[in-house]
């Protein structure tokens, strides 16, 4: 699981310290090693969470630092990793869990609610911050003297720093405060992971040589086909884990093996995808999703609550070990010396403002054209949320730094200086956003949105904080009654272009149509919330209700 | 985590099916076919499950072997391996969840009431087994023309065939049902991996050139030392996250910090044991139990239905996952081409009457002993019991093939046919052994103690089934008042001799005082059932009771 080629200078020092003298034993010392840092974090996490400024990234972040320096200063300065940021790890075991909690754990209607807007951000919002920051680096860069790249190299900048980090995000923005600006940022954010992978994987396939506007159009169609069919893989496994578990009565006796399937079915959801190179990211996404929404209520009471928390506790756990990772890495030397620290400096300067404006760029105005499809004003995008998303989107995380390895650290590459600057200049963007954009997001948003007007800014949802506490299978499946009288004609009249009431009037209608579906074929074949007969009627009287009431107190 | 170089025919097959065009791939392709494959055994073993001859280990294994048959077809012949057999992710990945798993379901009364039978078994039994086969094979195998090997084999043999499968038993005898039974066979099964992981390593350390007297002391006290260093890592582990979950008030608001916790610090006992060279099995089990006796009556009631479940399925999946992976290995070409058939047949079948002889010598004449101990006949180890327990004994798992690799498949070393031999004879053995025994168990203890029997047999447990049926830790703490009156002194004048008289009533008198200190001492620091003043009231009340329930109908 871990490279163990880097941890010699670890290696050395303990057996220095008298602590080992076996070579097979690296790879216990590294999972020693990390495992007591983990559980470091969480109790100095724990004991800062009362402090505003601080959260569970930044202290991983700084106790991997200081892990790496001490290493660092202990190996007379020879390396400072304990193990090498390997993509494989992170794209095979750490992002899984994260991602498909998020779908399993996101306020659905919330989500399918604003689903027009994610996706404007998500797609549309990647591709013109894309284009800027690609065209920025291609012309900003041989002014600062920082080397010249290939086209493909711009390009690849470009993909590479469109993806936000919707780890941290989780972490600075609360779904229970804010639901609707968490629902757009986060929603957004796995999108939008979801769509520069894919962009830089089709970059990465696509010959510059006979560069033309069909490669743009290539691009775009080679996306299209896998946003759907990533979509339909991850649903599906959703829909077979909820039929598997509904048929084989599966609540009778083991409630092991409901979650184990649970489980292995949405990783496997992401494996396949992978597999074929479609987008994992996306297909355990929705996975999860139908998951929480079918497969989650054919299943006993104690396979909830355990379902619930441990997916939690993963994906928790994953987060940690990402940012650890990330900061431990950020000192390795290796990198370090073949960089060049001023135009790494400048370079990081340059690409840290282009991500500013490439965000600016798309936020504001889609923010504007969202506000037009959306009838009543208290339903707008006001400027003081569009401020916020615009900012807590700015964090840039481990999904660019796996790319950029992936593009500029090959064994090879990373010897030439160019390249080499490239990658320094990335951890330093991360390491700098993540900490100080980080650190900055929860006072800001205080200060933007205080208490009261978050409540004001959130008009637009019926739900009453007390029911924004309920996990997402709790609510009204996809759109709720209170939501149709919200949007009663008589409230609708006033002031409401006709465009906006047309395709208001279009969501409403489809909505609607889904929920006649669901109830008429999906839960009667996948089962589902309010329908689930397999279960031994013993357990549900049991448990009736028991449960409701302590999901909404996590 | 995997290792990729064996599984270049499965990659080429895959190309030749244009599922793939790139390495990178493999591990992908690995973790899909894998997680398939682990997805099967579940719902197939939900299936069978009314099959009184399956289990999950035996369908698993099925899986395994057909489909390392279909990839050593489609591949030529080249090679049957998805992966090797990889003793390091067996001993750092898969075993330690099991173990821990184990401790923390394990009925602690159960357990400790009859710690002096299972230590018994598990200590001094596989250095009888560990003689009978060492010896055995010193004088068969030269008469068997099957090679010949060094003293420091012969001693190996025995030890790694010392090591009974715990994983196994857990599937084939019922904790409710058998209570007295499963916490012997299996609490023998745990000391009994530990020990024999312990003594393999010690013969490993010494130099049989000046073989004396000595050795065999020093054999002894190097086992008696890493016994109680690695059983006090695991306890002051447990303590440690107890008293951290205790102070800090994770209760308070974070369930996921709390299950981490609870995780990295079982898993970090773990560790740290294989680290400092003692045995991890033993630290994480006693862990585990020190858990299950605090730390999880410290955190929330949403924590404690989490980490019962979650943790059982976590072993589950280990267990599941070993047994496809032996399976696959089973066929693996490599081993048998350098393997001589009819000695590989010759020798498994020698280790195999070994096994047998090894067990026999030391059941019965300790269970004897054991029962000299025991005040009143109704606590006797009948001879019926016995049969099963050297019948449940006999199943040879992942710990024998681990340390068969570990010995005689070194890279150099596996090329010799001697070597070659043993390992594939190591897995004949496994095979027969956890198939044919495993499914020949459930039949015979139905034969030999048919349920009303199962009864009479288990009247030695004051618990009553239904109170059997309960979590360890809702049990009363490791003696209750029940097993006082039933040990009242009238009852006990009843046929008993003095010297069982006098133990037993120093056992009742040791129990006696640690429940005093526990609740003078421990509980105070440490938390435990019915002191949680840490926690919020608000939750407690609101759960009260709840779950107890619950908890029971697993």
């Amino acid at each position: 699981m871990m490279n163990t080629t880097y941890i010699a200078p670890l290696h050395a020092l303990l057996i220095k310290a008298g602590l080992t003298d076996d070579t097979d034993h690296l790879q216990v010392m590294e999972m020693t090693l990390f495992v007591t840092l983990l559980c470091a974090c969480f109790i100095l996490g724990h004991l800062f969470e009362e402090n505003r400024w601080m959260n569970e990234s930044i202290t991983a972040l700084v106790l991997g630092c200081s892990t790496g320096l001490i290493v660092l200063i202990s190996s007379g300065g020879t390396s400072s990793r304990i193990l090498e940021f390997d993509e494989e790890l992170f794209f095979i075991y750490l992002l899984p869990p994260i991602i498909f909690n998020a779908g399993f754990q996101v306020k659905k209607k919330q989500f399918f609610h604003n689903f027009g807007a994610i996706v404007l951000y998500g797609v549309l919002g990647v591709f013109i911050s894309f284009t800027i920051i690609s065209a920025g680096c291609w012309f900003l860069f041989p002014k600062l003297f920082v080397g010249n790249f290939e086209l493909k190299d711009y390009l690849a900048l470009g993909a590479i720093f469109s993806a936000t980090d919707s780890v941290c995000t989780l972490q600075v923005l609360s779904q229970d405060e804010t639901p609707l600006l968490y629902s757009l940022v986060f929603g957004e954010g796995v999108v939008n992971d979801a769509t520069s992978v894919v962009l830089y994987r089709a970059i990465q396939k696509f010959d510059f040589a006979e560069m033309s506007g069909q490669t743009a159009l290539h691009i775009l169609s080679d996306f299209l086909y896998l946003f759907f069919t990533s979509t339909a893989l991850g649903v599906v496994a959703g829909l077979l884990s909820a039929y598997i578990i509904k048929t084989l009565y599966f609540g009778r006796h083991s409630t092991n093996r409901e979650i184990a399937t649970m489980v292995l079915m949405a990783y496997l959801s992401y494996m396949i995808a992978e597999l074929f190179y479609l987008s994992g990211i996306l297909a355990v996404f929705f996975c999860g999703i139908v998951m929480s929404h079918y497969t989650w209520h054919n299943v006993t009471e104690r396979s909830r609550v355990t379902t619930k928390h441990a997916f939690a506790t993963m994906s928790f756990i994953a987060e940690t070990f990402i940012f650890l990772y990330v900061g431990m890495d950020s000192l390795d030397i290796q990198k370090w010396r073949f960089a060049n620290r001023r135009s790494s400096f400048a370079m990081s300067g340059a690409l840290l403002l282009l991500v500013l404006l490439g965000r600016a760029a798309f936020v504001f105005p889609l923010s504007a054209f969202c506000n037009l499809t959306r009838p009543t004003e208290s339903m707008f995008i006001n400027m003081r949320q569009q401020i916020i998303i615009w900012w807590a989107g700015l964090i840039r995380g481990a999904v660019s730094i796996a790319l950029a390895f992936n593009q500029f650290a090959e064994p090879g590459a990373s010897k030439s200086s160019e390249h080499a600057t490239i990658v320094s200049s990335t951890i330093m963007v991360v390491l700098f956003s993540t900490t100080v954009f980080g650190i900055m997001t929860k006072p800001l948003i205080n200060f933007i949105l205080p208490p009261q007007l978050q409540y004001v800014s959130d008009l637009s949802e019926p739900a009453t904080p007390q029911v924004m506490g309920l996990d997402p299978t709790l609510q009204l499946s996809l759109l709720s009654n209170e939501e149709q009288n919200n949007n009663s004609p008589t409230k609708m009249m006033r002031k409401a272009s006709r465009l906006s009431l047309l395709i208001h009037a279009q969501r409403t209608t489809i909505h609607r149509l889904w929920r006649k579906f669901d109830n008429a074929y999906m839960r009667p074949m996948f089962g589902g919330r309010g329908f689930v007969p397999t279960l031994p009627t013993a357990i549900e009287n049991e448990d009736n209700g028991m449960y409701e009431g302590k999901l909404t107190t996590t």
